[in-house]
């Protein structure tokens, strides 16, 4: 593991107390029992906490206290974690974070709710973040709440539509790469760029910083998603938890995969095009398949392109930090910026 | 047709123009397309519009006009719309409004997201409606939207819980009536009584106001489900789109069945007892026993309480909207009280 790695895993867990009291104080009035277990059991299962360690980051970044940010910190986590029940439910998966999904344990129709609950407990945090800003302004508290409303509430709109371009895509391999750039915006980007700006108004930021951090949160977002896309083909199966090369068994699009037919001649089209619907419609095609989708991507650099892409938005990203103050939260920032790309999994 | 229901209609169709102009306005942007069609289909599909009524007759019955309150007025129906969706997914019922279920016509896949979507958009209407509203005081347009956003969260919360309560009852024949009104009041009251209370504020009404308004909504959401659950047994098939004593026939429980249980000697329960498991089992139980536990309800009047429960509630609703000073809107609310028992379907 480097040392950025190391690093990151400090500064997350140095937040992660906070961030889970706050989530099950949260969730702890919600009734009957079992939508409560079913609401909280996800916020249990080891997730990174990136997103809302990245809001209390920005707002510190900004001036704020942890105070005035944390539960929009605990808003940010808890649709992330609705949008993964539904998307669960919606993809069949049957696994999250190495358990089982809430529709496998509860049901579908609890799953629904549980994602309904904790999506209606995230506006009513951020909505009670009102008397935990360190501002004597109450018209100010009032501005930043509303603004910070309207940022997630974007977003939400967005993760769906973005949800909904990714199973439009499924089986549709004419898709451009600014097409799956717009998707990958919509179903990961939007929702850290909302924990970014959020961070920024909750901590009383001005409209430049605030803006910069919405669009340090979204490259961030973008190159977070394009990585796990080439993670899957040049990481280990213990490092990511599944087979190298799943995707393409699956005959998912991925930015590789829009770059590669983009590039390839009619021949070597064709094979991939075969590869991937064999791979769509079975969910799993054979290792010699996997190996020749490898030598086509490998041809036409199209595994290094996608790296190429994640790093440039990175290296845009630290520069967006540049308007931020010295500090150790500025620091942290920047950290998990190259976090994005030095992670195995 | 009463003169109540003729006038009530009169009374909604005068608003439904306004009301449906600015949910079209609110949906169109969203995309890909089919996700937009998933999500406007049933907010096209001729609901009653009463929810997004009451907000605006309540918001200009304490003072404020149309434009205050109308993207909260828009925000509650689609609120309500999304939960229709999904309890639809999670109740196995194909049709809505006599058109096939959302899920039949795209999938579940796409419900939950429609759903999803509309919850967001609920939001975005509520933050939007600041701009709107007729105050010179700008501190005092976020705050009204803000408390507005603080009930409708509460609400929301409180239909999914209430939603896992109703669920929790399938097959469970030992609910008291306390609990049961409890959780039609989560299911039902509480988005009613949120959007009464929201007109009451985005109109600009005082706190005295607004807590009766609110206590107003709370009831007749609570007479509206009682009364759906006697319409069941008194009503024709014609007039509410089903056979008289469905609720039986599935099995479900009803504030009739929950009144005949608590007083019914021991042979006449477990008559009702049986019947009900044969419907709760097969969706479907036989005319005879229908008939069989309807002249149990007629033995110990529970019919007849039922109904007086719906009276009683409608009774104080009315008084409650003593505190208006004499308005057109007011003398509509009290008339949508009488409605909710007046009308057949």
């Amino acid at each position: 593991m480097s040392n950025v790695n190391e690093e990151v895993g400090r500064i997350l867990g140095s937040y992660s107390q906070n961030i889970n009291n706050e989530i099950e104080s949260t969730l702890s009035s919600i009734s009957p029992n079992d939508l409560q277990e079913a609401s909280i059991y996800l916020t249990k299962a080891g997730g990174k906490m990136l997103r809302p360690a990245l809001t209390v980051l920005v707002s510190e970044a900004v001036g704020g206290n942890i105070e005035s940010s944390i539960k929009v910190a605990v808003a940010i986590e808890l649709i992330h974690t609705f949008s993964l029940i539904h998307d669960d439910i919606m993809d069949k998966d049957d696994m999250r974070r190495g358990k089982p999904s809430v529709h496998k344990v509860w049901g579908e129709p609890v799953a629904i709710l549980a994602g309904d609950t904790l999506f209606s407990k995230a506006y009513e945090s951020i909505i009670n973040s009102k008397d935990e800003i360190d501002s004597p302004n109450p018209e100010e508290c009032l501005e930043r709440v509303n603004k910070t409303l309207s940022v997630v509430a974007d977003a939400c709109v967005k993760i769906c539509e973005g949800q909904a371009q990714d199973m439009g895509f499924e089986g549709n391999f004419d898709v451009k790469e600014e097409e799956y750039l717009d998707m990958i915006f919509k179903k990961t980007g939007a929702l850290i760029a909302a924990a970014t700006k959020s961070g920024a108004i909750m901590g009383g930021g001005d409209e430049e910083i605030t803006s910069a951090m919405y669009e340090y949160g979204r490259l961030i977002g973008l190159a977070f998603q394009i990585q796990d896309d080439y993670l899957d083909l040049v990481s280990d199966e213990n490092s990511i938890g599944k087979p190298v090369g799943s995707d393409i068994a699956e005959g998912k699009m991925t930015i590789i995969v829009v770059n590669a037919l983009s590039k390839a001649n009619d021949e070597d089209k064709n094979k991939l095009l075969k590869i991937l619907k064999i791979g769509n419609e079975s969910g799993n095609c054979s290792k010699e398949h996997i190996d020749e989708a490898l030598s086509i991507f490998e041809k036409y650099g199209s595994i290094q392109y996608a790296y190429n892409v994640a790093l440039k938005k990175i290296q845009d990203a630290k520069k967006l930090l540049e308007i931020l103050p010295d500090s150790e939260s500025k620091y942290a920032l920047s950290l998990i910026a190259d976090f994005v790309l030095e992670r195995q999994s």
